[in-house]
Order: C-alpha cells, then sequence, then structure tokens
C-alpha cells in the first residue's frame, strides 16, 4: 500500500488535519477499496449526504455530520473548515467522487477560499455504480463509453439531450444517470438496448 | 460482503470451477477491491497480460498463465477451458476489466463455445485508470463524460475521429485511454485542457 501509506494526513502542510474526498464504491463492503477504508479509521468527522454518511459505523472519537441534498457547497466548506481546524475529516460519496458527485463541490469551495489550499487535500477514488452495473449485467463498457445525468435538476434538459445525440453520434456505450421519474432511459436514446440498475451491490 | 459470500465458486452451475473476470485497478494495492483479494486467494489459476499477471503474487497451488498482447480470444478460451475442467481460473486485467479489458474476450468467446455458459462466470469490477488519474490530478469527472480508446489498432482511424468531435460536440469532459505514440491527445481534440497520466498508483 505504497500509495495510502506515503501519504500521513497534514503531512508537509499546514496543520495535522486534512481533508479525504473518497467514494464509498456502490454499496456492497466487498467493493470499498482499503485506501477508504484506511482513511475512515483514522477520520474524527464524516460529512456528507444523510443516507450516505449511514453507511458509515458510529464510533467513539467519531462525529458523523449528515445533511441534506442540494446543500453540497455548504457541506464542502464545513469540510475545508473543521480540517483547517486541525480535525480529519473525510467527506464521502456513493460511488466514485468524483462522478456526480463531492470532488467538484471542492474544487468550488476552493475557488471561494483559497486559503483552504494549504492544508492535505486528497480525493480517494471508488468504484462507480456504471462499473459495477456493467459487470453485474455483462454488459461491459467494453468500447468508447459515455456517462450522462439525465437529469436537469442543475441543467437545462436542451443539454441533456445534446450529450445524449452526441452519445449516439459517436457511438459510445452510454451510462445514464439519475433518469427524471418522468423519463425512461428509451425515451432519450429511442434505438438504444440496455439494463437499468439500481442498488447495484446492495441489498437493502 | 454480502455480495461476495453469496456468490462461492461453481455454485448452482456445472462443476465446481468457474472464472472470475477481474479488475486489478491502476496499480496500488490500497486501490484493489476486497472481493478481488478474495478472488485471487481462492484461485487456482490466473490467466492475463504478462505484466497484470506479474502483479499476483506466486504460491504453492498457484498456476500462473501468462500470455502475450493480442491473444485475448485465446486467453479466455483457455480461462473457460479450465473453469469446465473445474479450476478456479482468475482472468486479471489491469483497471476495470470492462474497460477496453478481458471482459470483451470472455462474451466473444461464449458466443463461439456457448456451452461455457453452463460454468459460474461473474465479473469484478475495479478502479478503472480514468477515476485513479483524475482524483490524483484534482480534475474530477464530475460532468458528463467519455472515455476515448485513441488507439487505431482495431478499428479505423476515422472512428477516432467521429468519436472526438462527438465529445466536442456533447460537452463531455475526456478520459482518452491508450494514445498512439504519434499523437499528441492535444492533436485530437485541440482546444482541451487537460492532465496526461501514466503508470497511475504505481511506484514501479
Amino acid at each position: 500500500m505504497a500509495m495510502a501509506a506515503a501519504r500521513r494526513w497534514g503531512a508537509g502542510m499546514t496543520g495535522r488535519g486534512g481533508s479525504r474526498w473518497l467514494g464509498l464504491g456502490p454499496g456492497d463492503d466487498a467493493l470499498v477499496t482499503p485506501e477508504v477504508t484506511a482513511a475512515l479509521a483514522e477520520a474524527t468527522d464524516i460529512v456528507g449526504y444523510i443516507p450516505y454518511v449511514a453507511r458509515v459505523a458510529p464510533r467513539p472519537g467519531l462525529t458523523l455530520h449528515p445533511s441534506d441534498n442540494r446543500v453540497e457547497l455548504d457541506r464542502a466548506r464545513h469540510a475545508l473548515d473543521m480540517a483547517a481546524q486541525g480535525r480529519r475529516v473525510v467527506v464521502v460519496s456513493s460511488g466514485d467522487p468524483g462522478v456526480f458527485a463531492m470532488a467538484s463541490a471542492l474544487f468550488e469551495a476552493l475557488e471561494a477560499t483559497p486559503e483552504a489550499m494549504g492544508t492535505d487535500i486528497r480525493i480517494l477514488p471508488g468504484i462507480t455504480a456504471m462499473l459495477a452495473a456493467a459487470a453485474r449485467a455483462g454488459a461491459p463498457l467494453g468500447h468508447d463509453f459515455c456517462a450522462i445525468n439525465l437529469s436537469d435538476n442543475l441543467k437545462p434538459f436542451e443539454m441533456v439531450e445534446r450529450a445524449c445525440a452526441a452519445a449516439r453520434t459517436g457511438r459510445f456505450r452510454h451510462g445514464v444517470l439519475q433518469p427524471p421519474f418522468r423519463l425512461a432511459p428509451a425515451s432519450v436514446c429511442p434505438r438504444a438496448g440496455g439494463a437499468v440498475a439500481r442498488m447495484c451491490g446492495r441489498t437493502g
């Protein structure tokens, strides 16, 4: 575990705290990387969306900070603040922290508070649901592929349509995430065969 | 580890062997999932491309079958044959087994030898290099994104150009894999900012 051992919390940075923006994978503990497990074991604070924080077992010395959806930027600032005060803060996402998850909020928060760059910040990748679902479905993403978020909560629906059209033109395998309930995936990508995966790797 | 425990080798299938088509992640042991570690520990045979097989520690009772590049289909058939004979065969890929890796050869081999469908076959996802590189670079794939294999070894170069053009139209973040040496990524996607990652998570 060369990479994990080489980067202790706060090493070479301001203070002895830091933040780890990590991915818990799609749900099964068997898909959580050892690097992530080690970071969780050393954390003093867990920050994240309520159902993801609930996947971390409580223990003495660990404070859980669950918060609701749509407060990602506040959550990221809170995590950076605590890290600056010397806490070891883990920000949990499901799947991978980069894929439509908290790493984007991290960089948005850093733009507003560049002094937080002096703290120890690391992003730890996770198994994204797209790969887990493809493996379970026997439909490997074996050629060029793309991931499209079908939700129009944070962008105009025209951007969703444009991305789907481009995916067809480029002959990408599609992994579509968060289909809005009013839309079946087939209505966006009418000629595509596909699988619908939900709670991949979770039993509950 | 509900998922791993629920699926023993050969459970409910012909024989007591099986095959696991798994991803070793980009290189660091700290990024190998517990599910993959468990499968490797129970394997009797390891099949794969020479440098990936070299990442598995030899032990008594384990036979290593390294093979060279471009014999993926032969390798897949060999793995299925051994599994049908009751061996516990692990086929290793780097990263994720679906992403430009051995899972595609598995399904090609299954088309030719459908009787192998009676054996216990599972694909176990891995951390693909694209996610690990994005995490290390601080460039999360936080919006719609795509993966494009820039190699024209197995497809005409026009398909590469078409995919890159579609990626621009769809405003995808790009993860490009295996750039051919004669091409810099910037020459394919001229206006793109980017990072070049190599041996991500490996120290050697």
